[in-house]
């Protein structure tokens, strides 16, 4: 975050959302509402079952049938991942990640020293099933897989439907829980949408829930879907961690939901954050060198591109901030050091114009590195 | 939290502020204009710095000299106790902890099954200076002592000058960090007011802040006070846990601070939860059945009851809540079980009639009970 404050630097490394369409004036009205309901709303408080039911509602629309005894609100979806870790983890643990995943969860379980078991995983297709199954046969008990079903972070694929089935009934079979990171599967650009694996599995897989992209990140409230049992052990990592969730922002929230804005407000996201994208095909298409693959992502804010066997991302990425005032962030930032030629560029936060121009001094910048 | 519900219970169980001091009006104006001055409140975001400026300035009130290098702003005291932990504690590490002290901070350790030196205290004075010493001396590389130097939580005490000057002396001689959580530092009764430990110690002692009491719970912002080389690796556990604290928390108090309300503000709490302390201490001069035993604190927000021995307040809690409709916490909660005759009230959330109403119960419980 400190590195990509450089305002003459054009950077694609984050996934920051467009702050141009945060509903800032709603949330005013939402403050201003909750703040006038009850002078509680400043006290220490339970959490906030008015959220739980209005969040129990935004699951429907996900496709995903559950109850607020289900729903346990967080500090947004780190927090979140932290505290499944924390609840899943003893040290050694065995952890299933993927080859290339998001970093905040690396970061949430290092510390628990874990063993990790690298899925493989393709740019097309996503994480490999069949390796999965492979794992859960072989490893005793391990204590999670982390997956993104939609618009993975970094590759921006989404799972088929096959794959979310096969790896419900594999959660279930054998017993292994399925942490179902959930941060981009509302911000979808095409018709066919896909219900989250936890839709197929509700007692082996725990749903991630965020608000962070679509409506604004700065609130910090999310939510897990987890089996009933596991409310309360939540609840006592919750407490010793940071007490409560703040009761003013998730009466803030309760607020904006209740207005019904938030399915119109999420597909102006979307039609947004589609045209960004299709203009970063776009912009790809005519600027990047033979060699160079990416996919055009269904869900979600990234676009990852495979470049040619020995091409080093994390080499460039120093010239291209100096030379070319442009920033990316590269496979080993994801791979845990293991992968080089591959990164993820993100279409959200930038306008149109500048992604354009991003992308045609990225691709300048490949041309020379691989010429 | 969730016992304290029932409306039938008078509760000075906990340590809740009184909603009726919270400066709700102000805070909707602080959360006007936090909306208003800039998109990015409501973006993932840096630590604010101009946050970090007023906290010094709020610091410089309680004695303390530090600058904005120093200031490590959190989720609240408790994440920060939190990060503390995380960043000291390694499994089995020794920490000293006093024989009666606040349970989040024992919540916040046990995760990492320490070593618990107890530190004995004594309810007039406090913590036994002379037991630090003999435990820092004895105890190879403690990982930290844990105290609450002002308006202390159960006992209410403050230390004396001569025992912050003494402590603040071993931390550096014998490099052990002193955790002090001062969450009660700003709401004093007395005229005499005493800097705490951290004003006379820069690198040993680590400060723990918070606008909990002060303010309102619910915004979730707090701060460490701590050598410029702890910074990054707070920040790093920081990131891992919850990404960032709320941008739009953080600058909604720096316009309530900018305002300068807040020592005014500081001031009425301090005429309000005066005049509740002494009709709690008059309404148990009233009371109290002989051989009860507790003292005026000059800070805070608990008076602490010291019972006969063989009276055993968890055996009475029950009976209180179901035939008095009244509710205390016992000294089991403070002294891992090892405690029982001894409870803490709280003052500062009930009304006055309410206090000299639960208090009056009390004492016919204990009446009957010791009779």
């Amino acid at each position: 975050l400190a590195g990509a404050a450089d305002p003459e630097v054009l950077s694609l490394s984050l996934g920051l959302p467009d702050p141009e369409l945060f509903p800032v004036d709603a949330f005013a009205e939402a403050s201003a509402r909750a703040l006038g309901r009850h002078r509680n709303v400043l006290q220490y408080g339970l959490p906030c079952e008015r959220l739980k039911r209005q969040i129990c509602a935004h699951m429907a629309q996900r496709g995903v049938d559950c109850s607020p005894d289900r729903i346990f609100l967080t500090g947004g979806a780190q927090q979140g991942m932290h505290l499944l870790a924390g609840l899943l983890l003893d040290r050694r643990s065995a952890v299933l990640e993927e080859e290339l995943t998001y970093p905040g969860f690396q970061q949430a379980i290092d510390r628990y020293d874990p063993d990790i078991i690298t899925i493989p995983c393709t740019t097309r297709e996503g994480l490999v099933v069949e390796a999965v199954e492979r794992a859960f046969a072989r490893v005793p008990r391990p204590a999670l897989l982390y997956i993104m079903t939609d618009g993975h972070n970094p590759l921006g694929v989404s799972l088929d439907l096959e794959k979310r089935r096969r790896l419900a009934l594999l959660a279930r079979e054998y017993h292994v829980p399925i942490c179902e990171d959930d941060a981009y599967g509302f911000l979808c650009y095409e018709e066919a949408r896909l219900p989250p694996v936890r839709a197929a599995e509700d007692e082996w897989v725990y749903y991630i829930g965020s608000f962070a992209k679509v409506l604004a990140p700065s609130l910090r409230v999310g939510w897990l879907v987890v089996p009933p049992d596991l409310m309360r052990p939540l609840s006592v990592l919750k407490e010793a961690w940071d007490i409560n969730t703040s009761s003013y922002t998730q009466w803030m929230l309760a607020e904006y939901l209740d207005t019904g804005a938030l399915p119109a407000h999420i597909q102006s996201l979307c039609v947004a954050y589609r045209a960004k994208r299709d203009a970063m095909h776009a912009a790809l298409c005519a600027a990047m060198p033979p060699g160079c693959r990416w996919t055009l992502p269904s869900n979600g804010v990234f676009v990852w591109i495979d470049l040619p066997d020995g091409v080093d991302a994390s080499a460039l990425l120093n010239e291209a901030i100096q030379r070319e005032r442009v920033a990316f962030l590269p496979a080993e930032a994801f791979s845990r050091g293991r992968r080089r030629n591959g990164m993820r560029l993100n279409f959200s936060h930038c306008t149109i114009a500048e992604i354009a121009e991003a992308v045609a001094r990225i691709g300048r910048m490949l041309r020379f590195a691989m010429a």
